[in-house]
């Protein structure tokens, strides 16, 4: 199963008004492909639900499939955007990933849609 | 009784003036209708005025209503905003609910009227 | 002597530029108006001066004066805006009381002007 | 069944050795028996093992259990310690339960075994 | 009615074992005897109880009811525990009182029995 | 020497761009002119640099010149602002400064070049 | 190879005084045994050196090691103690762990050596 | 009048009972001795009294009297210590002085009697 | 080799879509040009890629190569901007340089392109 | 001259009596023998001087002579105490060096004398 067929999508329950909702795990890890070492990051979802709202638990499984998954910070944050996007049609999302230090360096990188 | 009957309004004693109000109580509980296990979460109600504001006891004893009740977090925040609007028709309002974790998961909702 | 009295108004040092000043004090108190109970406060005054600044002591001595007062929490905010905007006719002016906990909820009142 | 009969024992899988277990959970609310209206505690559980340690899921059922119970706070943090003790033996145990604000009031109450 | 007869003892519900009760709040307000202008304080109360504990609701009253009182900070200090113990009899006690700032001068003072 | 005379400009090493520098210091102190006693500021300096920067070292000697100077609050901060645009001509400029508690109360002003 | 064989012992540049190291990362993540669901915990490793220090890197590898490892909370804490106490003989050692919430209740336990 | 002498002892109101008093402030400025720059520093005092306790304002009026006296740090936080046990003997007394950053080094002091 | 050319451009992995990237770094240090002392300071790069992103190892090693140059704050982080707007052509990129504190004063700068 | 020989003792002016003093400074940078990449820390010096204390301009220039030498983080902590010790000769010393992050690993070392 592809990873980005872990999400589900639930009816949102009040279509007819925007509105705002935040999801945040600092439980995120995959690998680094040049390294092979793991990675660690707190992932925030911040959306503005369309016809749909991500359900939580297979949020929380779509995000433990990246596990042993090579991934850099800028691609992988995308492609959260992208997989969600896809998966729930947003108004608007945006997504965050703070990545744990690195060589001396904090990452943050954050992606938005539209 | 239904829970929105529990929301009283006293007139607002400065209605000629925009200003704004804020109430914000750690104390809200509920239980998911998925696990039947209780969830708790912070609610901050932040609104200007119309012609009335809301009596704090009874905004007290609407939120304790939910208790037993079950509640999806997008549904119940979007269901307090209805109510309030309902009860005391502010010019504009924002709800706000902060839910202690799930899965690993922070979820924070924002709904805001108009 | 009317509580608005003790307000006293010095010239603006420097009448022809606009410039913020921020007072802020924790040591408010009044008596609620339905229990007869004492509630705590603190307050903050932001304002862009106009011809006159208010004097730091008779501020003190005006928010004093409330200590055996009735007020209702929305209503001594506005009451605190009417009584400075005559006493020293400011440009802008926000006054922010944001109360201790009662029945669980923490409640901020912000009044501005114009 | 009795609240204390949800907690569950597992063998402690170093007896041989001393050492420490903290649980904390803000998630616990009971009824205040001379008022009816709800209270809210954050529980802390601190104990060095015996021949058992606590299973987490029993002790957040526990926990729950008391949900719907008139309880004193004095009285219900030494009726946790009891149950406890009784489910698990442990060498030394300190609970602690750190109560949402009551009439202005803040209380902390500290038990420990033996 | 003496202040201090404002403090009613319940029965300690575990009378048979040591344990720790702690009570806080920061709506405390006096009177300076010199100067006539209210000073404000966070009263802590730390006890191990003995035969009772102190009812919360006659600490609220028994705390306000120094809302006109003129009272030194060394000496209220020392008066909050002379009236405790001697309502309730506790087998050791801790008061701390942190005032806000006087003359840019912080003072906390702590008065233990035995 | 005049306290403004203190005040050394260089020449900004790009003034083809524009960019901001932002100096703070807790180490002002001057004296109330009614009551002769000290006062204990804050002040933050945040401008873009017109043709020059302000040295670091003649801006300490110049805040120190105050020590023995009688100054309000709000006057001091405009004086602050009128040497620096003299000394530096900055594109914009703003002064904060942030003073000790006097009388129970903490003041904050704020003036903005141009 | 064993995951204690991982652990690199460096000799102790300073064997003939007692003095203190401190080692803390928060990316420790292994499996849970009952639902197979990654658990995330803060480590750290305290001890005054014997004949030996730890080389940080193999520490890293070492903790790295339990990435697909299943371990109940205290029995991996106790496993840490040993491997490390085998591998470098410490004087004295405490190892703590500082899980993520998992159903509401955030665990902590301490084990230490001798 | 020598510095000391600015120093008020009051009657202790308790003199059975052992308690603590601290007074802190962060309005403590002195002249470096070396290089005539200003030096600042919060200062707290931690006493149990003896027979007497320090007059507030008087303390207040000591510590300006520094303003414009060169003092090392270590040597001023034992003179302190000096001027207050004569002042008002009391059973303990901790003097802490805690310096603002000088070359990139931040100072604290701590001297006790007896 | 210019330090400049200590800067690795990576291909941009999703060149079509605007995203911020932020990377900070406590571990910046460079020489005074004036007193030859070091000065230390936190580096933070924020920007919005264009058809490049910056590699996290060449930054580092580029910022290390600064360990022995003498740079003024202002100059240095202008530098910054106009080496990496060179190196990977951003559509917006901000600079921030927060540095200890010398002579009580604390200084930032903060650079933008355009 | 040797790294040790920049630190100089001043007379401790008042030997008669323990006391206590500490010095931190953020501002140490040194070289991994290994990797030949720059090292970060936080170094905390305490001690009650016996015949000496440590002048601190010679303190700072001790500290940075470090700057391109070669030192472990246990070595290095060592090195520091046995030539403060040799210089000022402490009743009692404490030194402590916090780490910037590597490999995911926060690091502190704490050596005593005696």
């Amino acid at each position: 199963m592809a990873l980005e067929d872990q999400l589900v999508a639930l009816p949102n329950p009040h279509p007819g008004r925007d509105y705002r909702v935040r999801c945040e795990t600092p439980e995120f890890t995959c690998v680094c492909p040049r390294t092979g070492q793991p990675d660690f990051a707190t992932v925030t979802i911040n959306y503005v639900p369309g016809p749909s709202i991500v359900e939580l638990k297979s949020l929380k499984l779509y995000l433990w499939a990246y596990r042993d998954v090579g991934a850099f910070h800028e691609d992988v944050t995308n492609r959260f955007l992208d997989d969600l996007v896809r998966a729930i049609s947003p108004k608007t999302m945006t997504i965050t990933t703070d990545w744990l230090v690195r060589g001396g360096i904090h990452t943050v990188v954050e992606v938005s849609h539209p």
